[in-house]
């Protein structure tokens, strides 16, 4: 639940601020606006997220690429509230007569998707539409100690797991590698090592990174009341500035953790099999500086801006 | 999670054979196929219904009763699993620019539905698609004892409640009457009487009326290994057979309940305001037969086939 539309957040503004008029924060305190929804005291935790035919792909996916990222994009918000998936439901709109061999392709791909994921899919809703094919998936899942965006205190560590910038190579450069390419189409989410993480208590705010570090940092930092100073030498993936910080579909972890809490992150990732990057320090004062630079990079995502091609 | 598409059920026949490909029936036994799945022991349960402009509605319904509709559709559904709506996610795909004016309005009539039903939102999505408006609404609630379509028994009788066709006539009629009007735009589906008679444990089987009574109560006997005889005259509405049985948008329950349990289920349903009709009565021979009629009447759904007038 943290993808953005065309502007700076209306999405998640509209959603929000329908939320709040229709009755304010769920009892358990937390839930809109965060990664998933918390539901309860057990911790049981929801998100949705949709892809939209031309606008969040286009045929550089295949269409099990499409069904495989549909998942992953939403459990990557489900491990970073600390959560693990449970089980799925699938809202499918698409052009009739249906297109039985891209829908069965799609249907694979979903299928790998949830497998990986430990997640089953017990129902949804299929319906025609004139337009384009829009899939929503929304998954739950258990978080028996949420994670949420607001915690982070200034001292803490600013943590990203994985490589930043794969997804932006893959649109932005001439000649993406297979890696980014790959990354693209099949986004690999560190969901376990979210779980563990929270589990293990070792971190006080957490999100995915959908949007680019600097506007998810940003997120993080506004819901927490502080500011963050990164070091640009630090980003992991060696990709240009642009592609590492402003643009996005990265699905990994950002978060925030106290110093003595370093060895047990390594050690705990390193089991998971992922990789682990200290890039800063959270500060009391709000900004959000990136050493040596004036000002972040402007944003450079706008999903598929040109449509299928 | 019971809307058909153009042909019969294609979308729900894709979806069940999609979970069934990737891992068969939820581990409680029950989900896929019914009204809402069934998520644990607890009685969790969860249903998603999407509404795509010019299927789902066209200018007959403001921009108001397609949200407040979206949530009934939805709501519904938990009812008829005998449950009570508690939480819910909003998918939203919308042209950009946002028509803010629609939207709050699409909004209101949403918030009206929520509270009606005691529902929160906790989260959801909003994205840009250059198609039509389609929003999916997840919805997640609790049924202690859920009553799934698989259970009615010969000899049980056949149950529904409210008047049927008024959705029907709404479509069918050259001067629809107000009553007809208002269900098309905001049904009240009796979710509270479903969980009612699910936790006075007075029904074998239940589901909603949602592509009308031939068809739906097709899925239940079917679902039950049993067939029905119904009574034209009994059908409670006093309109033509064929939107009484062959249209949809009811939005009513249809039960199996044991002759001894009449009595109860008259006094729950006064108590609820609802009134019930018993229509006829659950046969151990396969068939469903409309007493003095060789025949159903055809299928006479497709939604909104002409698009937005």
């Amino acid at each position: 639940m943290a993808r953005t539309s065309t502007e700076e957040d209306p999405d998640e503004a509209w959603v929000v601020a329908l939320a709040a008029a229709v009755g304010g924060a769920p009892e358990a305190g937390v839930g809109v606006g965060d990664d998933a929804a918390v539901l309860d005291a057990a911790g049981h935790v929801v998100t949705t997220d949709t892809m939209v035919e031309g606008v969040h792909w286009d045929d550089r996916l295949s269409p099990a690429d499409v069904g495989f990222k549909l998942v992953a994009v939403n459990v990557s918000d489900v491990g970073a509230m600390g959560g693990r998936p449970q089980w799925a439901t699938l809202a499918a709109s698409v052009p009739t007569p249906m297109d039985r061999a891209w829908l069965s392709a799609f249907a694979e791909g979903l299928q790998a998707g949830l497998r990986r994921w430990g997640t089953r899919l017990v129902g949804g809703d299929t319906t025609r539409s004139p337009g384009p094919r829009v899939f929503s998936l929304t998954v739950g899942g258990q978080a028996p100690r949420p994670v949420l965006r607001s915690g982070a205190r200034p001292g803490d560590h600013v943590w990203v797991t994985g490589a930043l910038g794969r997804s932006a190579e893959a649109f932005l450069a001439p000649a993406p590698g297979p890696e980014a390419m790959a990354w693209l189409r099949r986004p690999l989410p560190p969901v376990a090592l979210g779980a563990a993480l929270a589990d293990a208590g070792l971190v006080h705010a957490m999100l995915d990174l959908s949007d680019g570090l600097a506007r998810d940092l940003g997120r993080l930092c506004r819901a927490s009341g502080v500011g963050a100073r990164v070091d640009p030498a630090s980003l992991p993936g060696g990709r240009p500035l642009v592609q590492a910080v402003a643009f996005g579909e990265d699905y990994e972890l950002c978060f925030a953790a106290p110093p003595a809490a370093s060895d047990a992150i390594c050690s705990l990732a390193a089991m998971y099999g992922v990789s682990v990057s200290c890039v800063g320090t959270f500060t009391p004062s709000p900004e959000l500086v990136l050493i040596g630079h004036p000002a972040w990079p402007a944003p450079a995502f706008d999903h598929f801006p040109r449509g299928p091609a």
